[in-house]
């Protein structure tokens, strides 16, 4: 007895005398003393703000998980699952990615049947209107039309699903991030966002489907992965498997892919505008799923275009797959031709840099418009709406009148009618207003009509001027409104204006044709707005059909994005920033380098433990204190060191107390027990509020067995790593918690540090919370 | 001084009390009686063979790392960057990234002028004797100039760089996802890559030179990031950025797009087929940096061609960007059409996969045979050379002449030149024989022959189903032998053959174009062989420049593809497979849920740990007697728990023997003194061997103070995650090593229970040690 007292004491002795030469190493660890100091005193805590606007208003988001949850539950639910149920599982992935494939297809043809008939009538009676000099007359059946259009999309959006108001992609984005914002994926948005994009797109205003559409896709793949809209969903055994983040968020990538081929008819653009701009997560199993639903799309498409050919679809049938095809024209280029490639490139980079800038700020007016109220959002779509209106109707009135080509037929020019590049409008007979003909049609046919080849003399550079002018101021005020509106037409419309003056401007110099130059124009602006470069190659590919332009369109795009980003952001990160929404860059900033997840984690408040069993009054105490979604499950020893058990979710907290797991003493369950009450498919699901948990004052007295809830391997650091390389962690894994571990687990330290989350990763975050490392912000552009 | 004591008696007692509890809890675990126990006994060790087959002898291959390594010196590197640096390095990546498309380019167009000419030259000579009918000498000719080039192209592959053998692609797939194989890309496999593919093309074996090229392409890339060849590297300062297994690998990806860019001509091709088949990781930078390189090749290429149209090159000139135009063509295809299509893709994906199959079993025998030493390389080749050459030649003979379609101009039929759709070769005037416009051409002739519109009588159905055999035979017996050899074009041969059989064989049923049924024939054998979607998509639409194509050549290859996943996986797979290269898969298998990576780490021998103050003696020691590349550093304390310090790479240690860092006695050093002795760029090198290393009797009773080098934070799992889960991270995060922590941390416990390499999550080796898990093995088919 006394030898093994005495064995004690030396133990005792020794760990003392460890403990003190550990501080001693902290003093005099070279690193730490030279290194660190300076960089590193907290002026105020990390802020994790989960708050961001969507849909007009301030609203609560949630980080998705993508992790492996790896509690007793779901490993039994795993190991249990037979052949079968994997290939049905398989089955399933398929059968929904050709669903999304079909539903986008069929609702992309409605909406354009129903756009290119509900404005082609409309302009159809204005034509007729004019044809009898009835000026006055036709302007306010145009400006009515307009309005009650406009009038049917904005009541929609802001009655029924603020959130579909906008093109939808920073949202989508975020969510393919790991960001999930309320409200977006639901039935009440994919009908908003279906007919408020008909009456918004009919009613003339100065913006496309082609967002909204992709919106449509991601809402169809949404709906149909979890059976069905919220309230109605089909509980259908197979559909349980989907019924997970990462399954979603896959759904959601084709649905996405699929909305960009339906809006420009462009199945491998598709792909790759997913993978490029939207997705952040991606692996090649997923590029041939997406694949397969654009072809589904496409597919779709053809059909219907077959179908309307024969005149079965009332004006809707002219125009094949490719949108605005260019491939007629004998592209040569030759080496002079570099200069203009060049200038076109350098101004498409300034001007969508520009364009950033100003959208930014008038979003931002628009945003403290929109949050007064109902009211104010309409009152504003509707005054755009009548802008729009007096602008496209009266700005011909400024444009000469020109006398039509003598070589063209009699028929050909001036048209009255609906479509024609010679429009009369207010001119006598045998000439033609070129503003008419861009103004007073629908903005499919004004590409169209812009991207006309071997038409050099068709468009006076006043016109153009005046209509590209026209054009960015609409692109700038209409964006904000609350009507879905997409981002790629106005861009389009306005680059392929500048392109075609710069064409004229260039007049002898080089022989490129002036569509080329629209072309090319567009592309321009495109890539210096949205920062794309291979998607926006693609899509421009298969919307012009004119592979020969490959080489010079590359160039173009390079361009341009390089400019671009030398003056700010693209577009898209714009307005994730402006919405507050936390986005995770894929590069880390170089000054993460400088600071520890330990350093983060202490400017934080402390972290919540959970005890493995737990009394239910403390568990209801620290879900109603804390909005923290994981709890690390630490079991306080008599002795140090504590030990760390794993990390459990909120949502598996308040479906325990739901289900009233309690049980009399503290004591460890056994898995048959428990998996009588709790189902992987309950875990599975979101969990509810803790405010509709009622637990009587006798069960809080109560324990839970929080043992087979608990996810036993969290992804969890040392608190000595850098920032930068636990961010790649993070967001490679898609983590939403992130434990922080100590560096060394000696007594009395306790076993977790702290957890990091989306927000506290955020560089923004950072940087308030540590100024200093401002001063060693290396630039940004080091990706 | 008793109250202490008894303090202690009780935290003694009550540690050994929690000790057995956790006992307790072990045994009564729920979890791992009722699940765990039938699946985990352990058969035999988890074996790490580092051995892979690589230019046809077995090599030593090694892992990259691509984890950020945190010790001391690195930081104090990065810190100490300054803006300027930042800069620099961003400047030096675009360059890079221009002069890699740029050589790639020239390179490519130097190969093509080569081939042209070379391939011409002979081929002229042979049809003026067969135009003399002197048959023999014609023969003999060919037969002779193409062994005297096989020969040129073996010689330079068997003796000076063996692993510019074969196309390469499967190497670099396994260089961008992890595994470094020896001598892949230095200067020697550059230059016999070069002049061996035009020896091999010229020499009119079947094989092309796409393979080829863009292991050109990894190879430029490869060098320029290091400076120059192994011996002669440059020392540019700037360089030492790119001295990292990161940014070798993005320069490595845009060599490899540019290498398929030039081969095919297409731009957005190469991006995505680097993306899809080749690169493990991606991020949407490297998608532009990847595009801006390839722009560099299209402008390099077309350049050449604006130069060559003029007659500066010999016989080459003709062609465009466009490979085989096929944009000529009307396409209009209706329901029915649905019927071939899919039958074409079904067909497709079969022979793709028998393909697959009997490759497989031919290289086996191939490996067999090199194996026994250069000469049989040598013979291998040369006979393959001269049945090649009987067959063209031979061949034709058994085809009927056909007479020339009256219609045509008497110039353009017969031809008896070196190209031209009409050989006479041996029939009456007035007549052609379709085989030999096939066989006697090069094989991009014979491609455009093929393919070509608008010609449904030119070719016999049997001279097609000669050829068609004729290629099979030839594209299994040539892709092994001792030549720089692309798998590409011999499939497209193939396929296209198929395809436009298939065409005669539809008959009129649908009116489809034969020269588009050989152009989908040749999709679907690609996708059914190598199993690719999108870029074969985006090659095919760059190299037919007909967009109306587009939806059907979807859906071949989208059934081609799940057509040959039903039978085997990918041509490239199974060479890498072949090979033994570890190739790690972006989806866990299913059964890898079931088991723990603690287990996985029992089944391999006890893991290595030296201490912070380590003695000379024990370094070298473990050097010597393990292979590993790092090893966990742990003090063991002088009470337990031990303390794990982090990871130091074998490299490191080598290094700190070389540079004689030894110490007298055991202290910890400063910052300055170790700086003095490391540079990062020292650090940032790849180390020597251990043998080269001669320490005396002297210095291996001194201390080496590795606390500077040790990487502090190493990414670590607890031993009770599943191996699925931890190969998300390993996959994700690109890791070398990856350590296995105790779930808990409690006294008398290591602190380290092993570590993982990419060997010991290869899917075969796992089941090799756990035999008990192929039970539970669900097809693979989850992703």
């Amino acid at each position: 007895m006394e030898d093994f007292n005495k064995l004690e004491q030396t133990q005792v002795a020794a760990e003392a005398n460890i403990q003190t030469q550990r501080q001693d190493e902290q003093e005099h660890d070279p690193e730490s003393n030279t290194l660190h100091e300076p960089l590193l005193k907290v002026n105020r805590t990390l802020s994790s703000n989960q708050l961001a606007i969507v849909g007009g208003k301030v609203s609560h988001i949630e980080s998705l998980d993508y992790e492996i949850n790896e509690n007793d539950l779901f490993k039994q639910d795993w190991r249990s699952r037979s052949k079968v149920q994997v290939l049905q599982y398989i089955f399933l992935k398929w059968l929904l990615a050709f669903l999304v494939g079909l539903l986008t297809g069929l609702i992309a043809t409605l909406i354009n049947l129903a756009v290119e008939n509900i404005a082609g009538y409309k302009l159809l009676v204005v034509a007729k209107y004019i044809e009898q000099k009835r000026y006055l007359a036709g302007f306010v059946y145009l400006a009515g039309a307009n309005f009650l259009l406009t009038l049917v999309a904005s009541v929609l959006c802001v009655c029924f699903a603020p959130t579909a108001a906008g093109p939808g992609i920073p949202e989508i984005k975020a969510y393919l991030n790991g960001i999930d914002t309320p409200n977006m994926f639901g039935a009440p948005e994919l009908i908003v966002k279906i007919f408020g994009s008909i009456g918004a797109v009919s009613a003339g205003l100065d913006l496309g489907k082609e967002g909204p559409l992709v919106h449509i896709g991601c809402c169809v793949a949404a709906l149909l992965g979890q059976g069905g809209p919220d309230k109605y969903r089909i509980k259908w055994r197979w559909l349980r498997y989907f019924n997970n983040d990462r399954d979603r968020r896959d759904l959601i990538t084709c649905g996405s892919s699929s909305g960009v081929c339906a809006a420009f008819r462009s199945p491998v653009g598709g792909v790759l505008f997913a993978l490029e701009e939207v997705a952040t997560w991606w692996r090649s199993a997923l590029l041939w799923r997406t694949f397969f639903s654009t072809a589904v799309v496409v597919v779709v498409l053809r059909a219907f275009m077959e179908f309307c050919k024969s005149g079965n679809c009332g004006l809707f049938g002219k125009g094949g797959l490719i949108m605005f095809d260019v491939s007629g024209v004998s592209v040569s280029y030759h080496a002079v031709d570099i200069i203009p490639v060049v200038v076109i490139g350098v101004i498409g980079g300034v001007l969508g840099s520009l364009y950033n800038h100003f959208l930014h700020k008038i979003l931002k007016v628009y945003n403290v418009i929109n949050q007064k109220g109902k009211l104010h959002k309409l009152l504003l779509s509707l005054s755009v709406s009548i802008f729009t209106s007096i602008c496209i109707f009266g700005l011909p009135f400024l444009a000469k009148c020109k006398p039509c080509d003598k070589s063209l037929l009699e028929a050909s020019c001036p048209t009255t009618g609906r479509e024609g590049n010679f429009r009369q409008f207010n001119c006598p007979n045998g000439q033609y207003n070129d503003l008419a003909t861009l103004l007073l049609t629908t903005n499919d046919n004004a590409v169209r009509h812009i991207f006309s080849i071997n038409t050099p003399t068709e468009f006076h550079i006043l016109s153009l001027s005046i209509y590209f002018a026209l054009y960015c101021v609409l692109a700038l005020v209409t964006f904000g409104i609350a009507v879905p509106s997409g981002l790629f037409l106005p861009i389009i419309l306005m680059g392929s204006a500048y392109g075609r003056i710069l064409g004229i401007a260039m007049g002898s110099y080089t022989k490129l044709d002036q569509g080329l130059y629209a072309v090319l124009g567009a592309a321009a602006l495109m890539a210096g707005s949205m920062r794309m470069t291979v998607s926006l190659c693609v899509i421009f590919l298969e919307l012009t059909n004119n592979l020969l332009l490959l080489p010079i369109t590359m160039l173009v795009l390079l361009i341009a994005k390089t400019v671009g980003d030398c003056f700010n952001p693209s577009i898209y990160d714009t307005i994730l920033e402006l919405k507050g929404l936390p986005f995770l860059d894929a590069h880390p900033e170089p000054w993460m380098r400088n600071i520890t997840v330990g350093e983060l984690a202490d400017a934080k408040s402390a972290v919540v433990t959970i005890e493995g069993i737990e009394k239910v009054g403390r568990i209801v105490d620290v879900l109603r204190n804390t909005t923290h979604n994981g709890f690390p499950v630490v079991d306080a020893g008599v002795v140090p060191p504590n030990e760390l058990h794993g990390l459990v979710l909120r949502a598996h907290l308040i479906l325990a107390l739901k289900k009233k797991w309690f049980l009399r003493e503290r004591r460890r369950t056994k898995a048959e027990e428990v998996r009588e009450i709790f189902t992987s498919a309950d875990l599975a699901e979101r969990g509810g509020k803790i405010e509709d948990v009622i637990v009587s004052d006798d069960e809080m007295e109560m324990f839970v067995d929080l043992y087979p809830l608990i996810n036993t391997t969290p992804y969890s650091v040392i608190e000595s790593m850098s920032v930068a390389k636990a961010m790649v962690l993070f967001r490679e894994v898609g983590l939403r918690h992130m434990l922080i571990l100590p560096k060394y687990q000696a007594s009395g330290v306790a076993p977790v540090v702290g957890i990091l989350t989306r927000q506290d990763l955020i560089a923004h975050n950072i940087l308030c919370a540590f100024p200093q490392l401002e001063k060693s912000n290396a630039s940004k552009k080091g990706r």
